[in-house]
């Protein structure tokens, strides 16, 4: 008898509320965890300067991305104002087959497409302590005027109703703190018993 | 909207075959989580030099002990060859209430009573690698005739049957990593979403 824990690697998906701290908790992560595979997202916009194809995005014409689209080539996507973003199928399929975990930062809408494609991925919402704090990050960022600032924080309070589909929930209280939750959460998953080989 | 984690502590079972290495793993548990209470078991057996009844064990007479059995004060307990072992139910119900996880590490046979009692309890199955390394690990003990080392060995080979009963399987490769994923479990069962306190 000889049990070992499954070699194919985990898909992770780091989603919740625009405002929460997903990509600073991401960056702090990458840090963290550097065993871990980020996606890397498609996009339409132009790349802006220092930012390298394949790297921080794989840019893409709108033409290149409805194709994309058309071929199922995106496990979910999604347009702001004029541009696409999506995240590539092939990147997280290959990395996944050979071994490493995947993580990938999106949005709630975007977590929900995931979840109809990868049912068995790690669903992890990210939570403001409370919906004040949420406000005061969002008004911290300084983009915002009062009519965006309350059509986000309805939109938040319309997306923490789905937080039942999840199967975790990090508190974004310290960026430390969280980072330690979700690298906890990945090792945790590992040892599921229903992820675990058993041979003879 | 406020958000956070269940106050009330979890009960973690440490489990798996003799020799495995339970009491190794809580050992180093020990140091490395010093915020976990570790449950002390009652016992009929006479204190050894420099035991501390109600630190390494609750020293009981017979007549105390079937008392508790009657009373329903244990949440599981055995008898091996002329003593009884087991588990208060006083201690673990009173430090959970005050916010504390404790840890249980009890045989297979425990397991299985105390998942009838408390079937939310956080369930993990400590494995050997291989059944050769469990061998390995019995006959270095030094104690086991060849008799009882096959009858341990089958009783191992019978309990490996109930592991779809638990949670998590924990390999005990290397005893801190064996204690990393432990930790991991504790903390990442702390974030599930079916764990979380929302109030308005």
């Amino acid at each position: 008898m000889k049990a070992h824990y499954q070699t194919q690697g985990f898909l992770i998906i780091l989603s919740g509320p625009s405002g929460v701290g997903k990509g600073t908790v991401c960056t702090a992560l990458r840090k963290r965890m550097p065993e871990l595979a980020y996606s890397v997202s498609a996009t339409t916009r132009a790349p802006r300067e220092g930012e390298k194809d394949g790297v921080n995005y794989f840019f893409k014409t709108v033409e290149e991305f409805k194709q994309m689209i058309e071929n199922e080539e995106l496990i979910e996507w999604a347009q702001y104002v004029d541009n696409y973003y999506g995240t590539p199928r092939h990147f997280v399929e290959e990395t996944l087959a050979s071994g490493k975990d995947v993580i990938l930062e999106i949005d709630v809408q975007g977590a929900h497409q995931v979840k109809e494609r990868f049912p068995h991925a790690i669903f992890i919402f990210l939570l403001p302590p409370t919906i004040e704090e949420l406000k005061n990050r969002i008004i911290g960022r300084g983009s915002e005027t009062e009519i965006t600032l309350a059509h986000r924080l309805n939109a938040a309070t319309d997306e923490f109703k789905q937080i039942n589909q999840y199967d975790y929930v990090v508190i974004n209280d310290e960026v430390e703190k969280a980072c330690e939750r979700v690298e906890a959460i990945i090792k945790a998953e590992h040892c599921r018993v229903d992820r675990l080989v058993m041979t003879e």
